[in-house]
């Protein structure tokens, strides 16, 4: 597996990490078949979405955040509970089809890195997934 | 990899595709493995639900409608920010277990296209993952 | 495909379920790949958040009742049309990296079992994913 480091700048910040990903595929040696990339933070997410228009990651930070405030009277005593909750909902992994070496990708789709804590230094582990024995693609 | 297509016939529209989903694990003649069904848009998801009662999806169109409604102030200029959100709350992917060439599903799951800036004409792919090496099963 | 039998006590449960799915690896012996930890019910999900400090669910729990009230005029006739869309923000299945036989997780990551319409008796099933062909890890 490939460990891909991400430096993120603010609290809730959203990285595009679809390069980075497309690099591990190489590594990995992936020809036809698929990848997980997955998150080891509890307080962050990967997701796929927009690559395009960065306003998209902007309006989906601010949606989140007001449908689970930072502040919320919340119990965890290191006062990040809503950065938890944020990571729940967005997921902890994505898993991405492969074809020919390259990432099977929407046209306007991109993989993001979520930091709902930041600004932290942070990583995602990229895995194989082998096609079916057997399958012709 | 096998495409689906789905046509959507409302801005919210939630398919039933589990049919289709089987039929694309006999084309890709998975026996016992997995596989994933994946969205490549940016404005629609994916899910595994209760496909039984239509009046779930419904809610769940309403219930998503209240946490991220459509009019919301947003940046994106297109106008459909709400969906990408839904599609990030919703997922980009299913990943589903398959025992002799059936879908392993709950009793009352099923595979839901989930289109959030419809009516469109949208597709799905379906890949193969392998079982391990050396699993019986 | 191994399958895990989780026990709630509350409507809304989560449970630690991390030694059970390496339990399952073991018993499915993946050495390095990834497995699938799938939940076949419509009123629960499973997903991958801190498993240090139990108010962190507890947050989570009000933080989702806060999102999706359990009574909100829905018209599911059975009731708990509040646990199905809750089951959806958390997802059906969590993919997990397994090297060297054990579990990739980050420090504070565990598997959590989300009920939202306990008490029940539940179950998860666990599948192993292979390694794509060639790939030395």
């Amino acid at each position: 597996m490939v460990e891909i480091e991400v430096r993120t700048s603010a609290r809730t910040d959203f990285v595009d990490v679809t390069r980075q990903v497309q690099a591990a595929v190489g590594r990995l040696q992936v020809a036809d078949g698929a990848v997980v990339v997955f998150n080891p933070h509890t307080t962050a997410g990967v997701t796929v979405n927009e690559g395009a228009d960065p306003d998209v990651v902007r309006d989906l930070a601010a949606i989140l955040e007001r449908a689970v405030p930072w502040s919320g009277g919340y119990r965890h005593a290191e006062g990040n509970a809503a950065a938890h909750a944020k990571a729940v909902l967005t997921g902890s992994s994505v898993t991405l089809l492969v074809r020919g070496g390259q990432l099977a990708l929407g046209t306007w789709q991109a993989v993001w890195f979520c930091d709902y804590d930041g600004p932290r230094e942070r990583r995602l582990w990229v895995g194989a997934l082998g096609a079916a024995p057997g399958v012709g693609g």
